[in-house]
């Protein structure tokens, strides 16, 4: 199979160089000169300082030559540039081959899923998405995951499971492409909350409380965006959530950290070499909310922090102070 | 209002010592002399080492003087005592008042949950049970927790909210008792099970992968124990066990991280004061799924290992060697 990966950041890298094992597989790289270090020295210093690449992996700069060859599709390109990367190839995909997002949030001002920029985009394409609880570093030094395959036609589910399947990597399929989608965007908002309290230190048991409120709180807004409640509670939703607060490799819980250490938004973002979805997913979920009618008291208050409008402290006094009710009430 | 807090382990001092800064109470020690340095020295040095416990709290070694005053009772001894505890104040326990579960496991051989226990020796007594992400050692400090007081009646749920909350302890009602009781009991199965990841170092995909899988695991028996779904994705359930996970401070956690690292269980318990709940509520999960006819292939995993019939290194790679289905399936 021929498989091509769009983008060379740390995860579409990293997926390349799995595939790259049992498939013909080129990596499209925008940076200047990446493609090169990845083809001739297997080497990603930008986003993989420190990793080795496989021999059988191979790069490109050529947008086109790396669309037009392959039988899948596989875009790993941050939301803020996926539709723009779309309609450069527009013309050239093959036809009927299936594109695979692995990008984990949703568009700004349209609000929309990358699977569905990928309808829009590129009608009459099997759009999928592979999400999961997937720390990059730790897929390439050979450990174990679980991922998921969400997309809506099961022939295609199937196949895709086969090609994507490793023995270190063990791919589930999921129907509910919104559900699993939503999660592995909408996760990064409550990450950020949960670095805050890390950085702030006030303690795991509180940082239970956050999580587990949090993802009450996704899933709300995401069964009103049309996912299944079960998905949430799943790989895509808790299992990446999981991940992410565990891990200390995680970029949005980073940015909750330091913004809980007191630094500013700008200063944090500067330092980042790789983008922090969570930033611009609150801003949606935010949206959302408010089109929705729903309360989201984390996501509100979490962008409150991010606009500057008060400090990670006050947001965390502020959350503890509303009387508790029943546990199913939205507070 | 008068409490008594029968059982001055971590959780139970720690709770009498909140309490005691707004209500009268008292709390029952079994172990020689550890009454008289509660009261007169403000210490637990047996259960909670190097905390200073507050000057209002005071204790007692005799169970029929803490029995008779109390307006509410509340119990704080493992599983394997409790019902033992029950039958000695059996006679002894003013008329209607609240008995309040600390406990957070199943008895072995009948399979009951604690408030069930109550309801068999003490009936008439409104049974509740308090349970929820509460490491002692971080309420002692002065960190804020979230909490659920379980209770099927609901006037009684508000008082014991009122009582119960404090500035930094924020009480939930949940109508759910078996939910809210098999969710701090069940966690602790699948806390061993995080704990094992952790002491083989595989990775925090694999961790979060586990945990979510074993959240599911014990909504599946959970629910076929007559809890909603829900509660399960809640404080009682996700949020505890992602305290359990995140802390350093878990016992149950803890024995699954030594027999990760190869030890033997024996070794391990004989080493521990405090009582790991969890190694008991295996074999009690594996017999219920056996009566229910549940696969449950992590509880059923963790039991043989706990059995020493395999080691923790091949129960993990016996997990990852089963083929990935659809998400929604058993595997």
């Amino acid at each position: 199979m021929r498989i091509s990966v769009l983008g060379a950041g740390s995860w579409g890298t990293t997926m390349a160089a799995l595939l790259s094992k049992r498939h013909d597989t080129l990596v499209w790289a925008r940076e200047p000169g990446l493609a090169e270090e990845i083809s001739d020295k297997h080497h990603n210093g930008l986003f993989l300082p420190g990793h080795t690449l496989p021999d059988t992996l191979r790069a490109t700069g050529d947008l086109v030559e790396a669309t037009e060859r392959a039988q899948v599709l596989v875009i790993g390109i941050p939301t803020h540039a996926f539709r723009a990367v779309l309609d450069g190839i527009r013309d050239h995909v093959p036809p009927w081959i299936p594109v695979v997002s692995l990008a984990k949030g949703l568009e700004q001002g349209s609000h929309l899923r990358m699977t569905q920029v990928v309808e829009q985009v590129l009608p009459g394409h099997p759009p999928a998405a592979l999400t999961g609880p997937n720390l990059a570093k730790e897929i390439l030094s050979g450990k174990a995951a679980a991922t998921v395959i969400a997309t809506e036609n099961a022939t295609v589910a199937k196949t895709l499971q086969e090609i994507l399947q490793r023995g270190l990597l063990r791919v589930y399929t999921n129907g509910d492409v919104a559900g699993c989608e939503l999660g592995g965007a909408l996760k990064n908002v409550i990450a950020i909350a949960a670095g805050m309290a890390e950085g702030l230190a006030v303690g795991d048991n509180t940082r239970a409380a956050v999580i587990t409120r949090g993802l009450a709180e996704l899933t709300q807004l995401g069964v009103a965006m049309g996912g299944r409640a079960a998905t949430f509670a799943g790989l895509t939703g808790l299992g990446d959530l999981m991940a992410t607060c565990l891990s200390q490799q995680s970029r949005n819980r980073h940015v909750g950290e330091e913004l809980g250490k007191g630094r500013a938004l700008p200063d944090i973002l500067d330092e980042m070499v790789m983008v922090a979805e969570g930033v611009r997913t609150t801003q949606v979920a935010v949206e959302l909310g408010d089109r929705l009618g729903l309360e989201l008291p984390i996501c509100r208050t979490i962008g409150r922090v991010l606009d500057g409008e008060m400090t990670a402290k006050e947001a965390y006094a502020g959350l503890r102070n509303i009387p508790a009710g029943e546990e199913a009430g939205p507070w």
